[in-house]
């Protein structure tokens, strides 16, 4: 199974859009039912399941988010990307992301690298 | 398991460093016996063990490359990186990877995210 890149990129596109206008719920409604999520990868915790990920994005419910994509790369059914994202006005995190999706254009599972030294005070 | 970022970082710059001054044999010396390999990722080959690995290496021996550092993000035994690749002078490549590396620091895998429209021609 294999999409077109600018068809991954839709994907990518669409959920950083989502992070920024949508709830919680809206941006798990993105991932597979059973779908997984490492943020950040080595972490040591993995959410499983889109309960478990609304529960996640529910975290930072409420704070106002830009996000911008910095960097795209296609690969089959998955992409890797760099973006920014800016919390509160006040934090900018430049974070890699690996994403991987099924047939329907859900996601299945999402890991974000990035450790302190890739946030930014503004 | 778990490295600190610098240390990540580092095994990262020899990679590339070696990938430039090494042979195919030096470059696969650095990967686990039985690590894998996927480069481009979704381009539907997996090399798997050390030898294949050298195999997929040995393709660009004898071609002068040069190799540059990005951008670099940690996690845990991971690392996620966007790096540039010049390839005979004429030809540049930068790809997103993520390597995964065991205690010894050896890497058991390695994923490359690139295509077509991430090819300049010099």
């Amino acid at each position: 199974m294999s999409f077109e890149p600018d068809v991954l990129q839709g994907f990518v596109q669409r959920y950083l859009d989502t992070v920024v206008t949508g709830s919680a719920q809206d941006v798990a409604a993105l991932y597979a039912e059973d779908a997984t999520l490492e943020d950040p990868v080595g972490g040591g915790e993995v959410h499983i399941g889109r309960q478990a990920i609304a529960g996640f994005y529910n975290n930072v419910a409420g704070v106002e988010v830009k996000t911008e994509l910095l960097s795209f790369r296609a690969g089959g059914s998955e992409a890797a990307f760099v973006f920014a994202i800016t919390v509160g006005g006040s934090m900018r995190i430049e974070p890699i992301e690996v994403m991987t999706f099924n047939a329907d254009g859900q996601i299945t599972s999402m890991r974000a690298f990035w450790g302190p030294a890739d946030i930014t005070t503004l």
